[in-house]
């Protein structure tokens, strides 16, 4: 059943995007390699389903919005694979967006995938005006200089910085990771009629599988083969990041991801919506950690 | 008069960046070393100028506008100046960002500017919802894979190319530089009542200075020094760019942008609307050939 609605969403949000695209221009080639890359579409997944608890909007209004995600992450990979980045030369099974178009078209492919989501977004046709404005603060506020950009901005700062605890782990992957994820699960609820208390619960929900999403891409890096992840294997090493894993290491690792999916459910079962939507973001937080890439 | 205006424009424009930036994380800083040097602000100055006919839209708005177009305009310079892209090391009067910051932070602080420019739009107190979309659609659009970054992508890909013509540097600088010129003078005019001739004309008036704009810098980067310039001087012959210069000379160029504004000129005149906004425009197009830097 999640897999054929992730299927569902996969199908539908790299179509919606191949078309915003397009495929005349090398730039145009540059984005479609990186963001029409095999890819598990968590963010839009999330997205979609938290959207289907949501009468104000319709289907096709939660396929752009998924799209803007996905795009802005993409970019956010895209850059963070950069050689003055983390220097990935892998990447969603394919060669990193620069190795194929080089450092100079990586960087702007990047920069126009995120001008795309917003001008997909903008574009919508059947989004409320307010829903549009809305969901750009949503997008805006968590990729800017106090959300996924900082993060990231940390994240290097802090390569071979060997105090750094868990807590500033957890300050610095809420920020790189989970702003985006928590604002995927906002974004399908623009408009939407949620009482404030099922809104904090779903923030608590959203916050929890962030992290725990976080926590098993650390324990992945070295627990996974690089061909599995479609990506390289030991990139956290290679960077001397700190992860989760050489902080706690592996056991403990697995025991908080565990326990952060089991908070998520919990304030998941408090909130009163519809089953379809409880069920595939129920399957989507369960997922986040069976993963194998 | 113009010069007064341009002062206002620069505080006005200036002090609200700086409180949109803000100024307490690396990131910030990194965005303010670029966003708050000393620049002319011609886009926003174009902005306001053109805002002032449109008796649809708030002073303040206009401010907000002509904020998130510098923002735009900042973050490409960032990102231009990268080593991978055209290697410059002095941007406005001081070291380029990521000699100051590091290539890494230079990626990030101008990938913030551009998530902080649509923050910036969707909220703003007095501009309409409608008026909001409006904007970013021209923003996004001026500024994506069809505009300035296409524009840039030809730039660097044309390096080094000996058969291209003039028609084709017209086409590149249209899309690098053009695009964000035109959509500042059309952002001015958000949810105003302007007739679809008038329009017309104005659109003939971007066109015209903002290749004329073009024409000047390549000129200016032979014919003045890195001091005043503010950037370095021969920047062009350094990364063997084909510029107007060294396809028709100096002569011609310069010719050629001074027929370019006079026709610009003459569509303005062709516009029925209040002195003060055509006086602006008027001594903007004028100055922009007049510059020294």
């Amino acid at each position: 059943m999640l897999k054929d609605f992730l299927q569902f969403v996969q199908t539908k949000v790299s179509l919606n995007t191949e078309n915003l695209i397009g495929n005349l221009n090398e730039i145009e080639k540059s984005m479609a390699h990186t963001s029409l890359a095999s890819s598990k579409m968590i963010r839009a997944a999330l997205l979609i389903a938290s959207g289907k608890l949501n009468a104000n909007i319709h289907g096709s209004s939660l396929i752009t919005l998924a799209s803007a995600v996905e795009m802005m992450h993409s970019y956010s990979l895209i850059h963070d694979d950069l050689p003055c980045m983390d220097d990935d030369d892998f990447r969603r099974s394919k060669p990193s967006n620069h190795i194929v178009f080089g450092e100079a078209n990586a960087v702007l492919a990047g920069d126009a995938l995120q001008a795309l989501a917003f001008e997909t977004i903008v574009n919508d046709k059947l989004l409320s005006d307010e829903q549009k404005i809305q969901s750009i603060k949503i997008l805006s506020s968590a990729c800017g200089k106090n959300g996924m950009i900082y993060g990231q901005h940390l994240d290097i700062e802090n390569e071979q910085n060997p105090d750094l605890d868990i807590n500033e782990l957890d300050y610095i992957h809420n920020l790189k990771t989970g702003r985006l994820i928590e604002s995927s699960i906002f974004l399908g609820q623009v408009g939407s009629s949620l009482s404030e208390i099922d809104y904090k619960r779903l923030n608590e929900f959203s916050a929890n599988i962030g992290l725990a999403f976080q926590i098993k891409d650390d324990v992945l890096d070295v627990t996974s083969s690089s061909k599995k992840l479609g990506k390289t294997a030991l990139s956290d090493k290679k960077n001397n990041k700190s992860t989760y894993v050489n902080i706690v290491g592996v056991d403990n690792s697995i025991k908080r991801y565990n326990l952060l999916i089991e908070d998520a459910i919990i304030a998941l079962d408090k909130i009163s919506f519809d089953s379809e939507s409880y069920n595939y973001l129920k399957d989507l937080a369960e997922y986040i950690i069976k993963r194998e890439n």
